[in-house]
């Protein structure tokens, strides 16, 4: 990883991460539902949603940490979705980043509750911000909602659960990913483009630079499941093919896996030089999403 | 139930149930994701959370339509925890008003995303209402959410599940019901009160009424499962007892239950009164639920 996207990370992770735990911490609620809420968002990852906020708001030269509270509810919203796809009628998930997953430390019932707490509390700490004017909240809420909910996120997990019994079609596929995980790395980028002030044609930019990192996601995710290392994934590899999930190297084999990948990392620069902003961090990202090997 | 209360129920109950119907229908969203969320959005029920947003503004000579939208999504919410709270891991109950519970009908993983499509789709209903100032947006959705996740609703169902295990005392008690249900209640007079421009003062005496209202509602729900009629309520009586919950009888006796009852209807009443607004319908939906069958 380049060194400026690399410590541009280690800052930004820390600052996040503080807040997460903050905004924990100050709830008035039982015991037991801040420890499930607090140990998946503590659980790590890679945190690649707040950082597209943060590192789009520092292509406008704006102040990253501007984006705080959007980048908070990003991921509270990226652990509830967690949370509830690993629970046992859904993937039925033991290990997540090699941790017990939320449901095996604390039961059915709380990490059901956890998820939907986590996902009430991201539209409160967004609602009540006083570091956007309500304009800002209201499209910031609306759009976060779109991408996660029905029309999205939740629409996505709903058609990747049915499409488990059955063999896709590359479109299918791609309806899956677009929803399930392409919207909301896309909402991450629309977030930090509005909140810089971005105008409608950089928006609009912005939305494709997001569209071909999200689906380029996806790409690499099928990816490393056949060639990833188990130790640096966290969980097991060849699940998808045991569970003859189709992926894009069944449907387009490995080497058009690949080829798809690099496509969409291309289209991904196109876009973001269309911008007009001085996108270094972003550009490494692509890199970054690209050659990640967890 | 008075005539006039009757008129007013019978009119917007049709009002909503069409705009949660078209809300559905329009989504751009797996097939059976949109079926499982109609379900139980049709499902019936009383409908009492937003009829005490179109009541509080018929108070105020308030169009009461221009509460559809935050009455919308407050019944999204309120149906979500429905089917969240019935599922096996949590409540596992397999009627619902007489019908089968989501998860019967969709199964379990559909039942939760259900949940999840629902929760989200109400910010994003409000958040996007033309009929309200970004400001009036900001604080429905800030209001919502805190009384609907871990300081409210979600709160309270985390604190009844752990609650199921032991002898509560009558505090825990009202803890888990002042979240559990007494918060939802509460913010859908807010709601009202806001939307119709009323003052601090004013909005200090709505939340004293809808906080008795709240406890009210619960201990009948409580006598109910006791006293009540299986075929009224839709759902078998005495599983309270059955499961060894505690109850408002079961720590009060049953005339201590109904004693308190009768304290919460004459508090909100002296409330109500305070607020000096025509709140006729708003008296009247005190009587409904002490009197209520179902």
């Amino acid at each position: 990883m380049a060194a400026a996207l690399s410590a541009f990370i280690h800052e930004y992770k820390e600052v996040l991460e503080k807040e997460l735990k903050e905004l924990i911490e100050e709830l008035q609620a039982p015991k037991v539902l801040k420890e499930a809420m607090d140990y998946s968002l503590q659980a790590g990852g890679k945190r690649i949603r707040p950082m597209l906020v943060f590192a789009t708001l520092a292509s406008f030269q704006k102040e990253p940490k501007i984006g705080l509270e959007a980048a908070a509810a990003l991921e509270m919203i990226h652990t509830y979705s967690l949370i509830h796809d690993d629970l046992p009628s859904m993937d039925d998930d033991d290990l997540r980043r090699g941790q017990p997953t939320n449901h095996k430390v604390f039961g059915e019932a709380a990490a059901i509750l956890a998820g939907d707490a986590l996902l009430t509390y991201a539209f409160q700490v967004i609602a009540r911000s006083n570091n956007y004017s309500s304009d800002q909240r209201v499209t910031l809420i609306e759009w976060l909602a779109k991408a996660a909910g029905p029309e999205g996120m939740v629409g996505g997990q709903m058609a990747d659960i049915e499409g488990e019994t059955k063999e896709l079609t590359l479109e299918e596929l791609e309806y899956i990913h677009k929803n399930k995980t392409g919207r909301l790395l896309a909402y991450s980028v629309m977030a930090g483009a509005m909140l810089s002030g971005a105008d409608k044609h950089q928006l609009e930019h912005f939305r494709k630079y997001a569209f071909h990192i999200g689906l380029a996601f996806q790409i690499r995710d099928d990816i490393l499941d056949i060639e990833g290392s188990e130790e640096k994934i966290g969980k097991r590899v060849g699940s998808d093919s045991a569970n003859h999930k189709s992926t894009y190297p069944s449907l387009l084999t490995m080497a058009g896996a690949k080829a798809q990948l690099t496509e969409h990392a291309d289209a991904a620069r196109a876009a973001l030089r269309q911008t007009n902003t001085d996108s270094a961090l972003l550009f490494e990202l692509i890199d970054l999403i690209v050659t990640r090997e967890q």
